[in-house]
């Protein structure tokens, strides 16, 4: 060991500040993939996940590592614990982006079916949730963790619109289904990555005041839209 | 301390069979609610993801505790770490269960577009799935762990061949496309529940063998679908 534990954890945190920032290139790069019809960002997104990939294996070895070496205990191992669940998410986001390009490549082959408001407003609004849950997690910032809660409600609401929107479109004419299904299948993709963002906002809450509020939540959203 | 560090391990290692278990029977008892047409299946799912929420939050805890007072190293701090992993891979195998009853519910509101024989086989292969990931766990059975990777490519099928086929009901009826999109989602929800169980065949393969396959799996797998 060559630098102090405090050092350690800094780098740790930074590491995870950089993956976030890649993660929310990603989904904006994806979704300009979406809207400006380019298949250069598509090669930019597939570049940028693997770095993430990169990057979500070397920090999981590197809290290993720390675990081993320094037996943290109190809130220095959970934060630990709560660093590789963030670099999990992370990683998930990326998936997601890809994802999203997936389908992108498929509606780039046929004259798209609508115009494209509503995506970059969700991508916008989602990674500013993914920013937002990181800064929370750097400052210990729970007020800001509790935003990143409350704004999942409001990609839920884009994505209930977009899906309203596109059946209108499939029941109007049938060739449009599968650009539909793949425009939903997006929304969704982007969805998640707001849920990811939520994850991250939860264990930061956990970690500030010890108390769990990840299945309260999901509680609460589900019997929300249920 | 009251028990041996290796009695621990041995009966954190049961409370995720006994999650796997619970997450197994989720899937099966949601995808019966929906071939079934039962809503008494879906109460029981509910209840059941109260239980599963509850055994994630408590390995968590376990899971930190263990971290803190016995400082495992080596092969032991890697199984604690990757315990926590799995639990959290089982907690959203039963998130997904919920939903497919949420989407069963709007289904069961009005009749069947079509006889629902592909999901109990996909259905009993992701459960097959999950349940060898966790003996892949126990008895450190790399071969088994294997395996599960391979069944992934039935589970893509199978989700390709219901996505092609509800394709045509909405083309030949708009009045079908809500139904066929909840059918298609479902079908996705039993496709991530396989890939979570890839998940903790991925990791189990890496705690034997030191080998990283979870990025290389995946990329794989996206070159074959692309």
């Amino acid at each position: 060991m060559h630098r102090h534990f405090e050092d350690e954890l800094r780098a740790l945190k930074e590491r995870l500040v950089h993956m976030g920032a890649l993660a929310e290139r990603m989904i904006a790069e994806a979704v300009c993939a979406l809207v400006e019809r380019s298949s250069a960002s598509i090669d930019s997104v597939m570049a940028a996940e693997l770095e993430v990939n990169d990057l979500h294996v070397e920090t999981d070895e590197r809290v290993v590592e720390l675990l081993a070496l320094q037996h943290p205990v109190a809130a220095d191992l959970r934060l630990l614990v709560m660093a590789s669940k963030i670099s999990n998410d992370l990683e998930r986001i990326g998936d997601q982006a890809v994802n999203v390009c997936e389908s992108t490549r498929f509606l780039l082959e046929s004259p798209a079916i609508k115009p494209l408001i509503e995506f970059p407003v969700m991508a916008q609004t989602v990674q500013r949730m993914v920013r937002d849950s990181l800064d929370a997690f750097v400052r210990s910032d729970v007020p800001l963790a509790h935003s990143v809660l409350d704004t999942d409600d409001t990609v839920d609401a884009y994505k209930n619109q977009v899906f309203r929107e596109l059946l209108t479109y499939m029941m109007g004419d049938p060739r449009t289904i599968q650009r539909s299904l793949s425009l939903i299948l997006i929304s969704r993709n982007l969805e998640r990555i707001g849920d990811h963002a939520t994850n991250i906002a939860e264990e930061v809450i956990y970690l500030v005041q010890g108390r769990d509020v990840r299945h309260h939540f999901e509680q609460r959203k589900r019997a929300a839209n249920g």
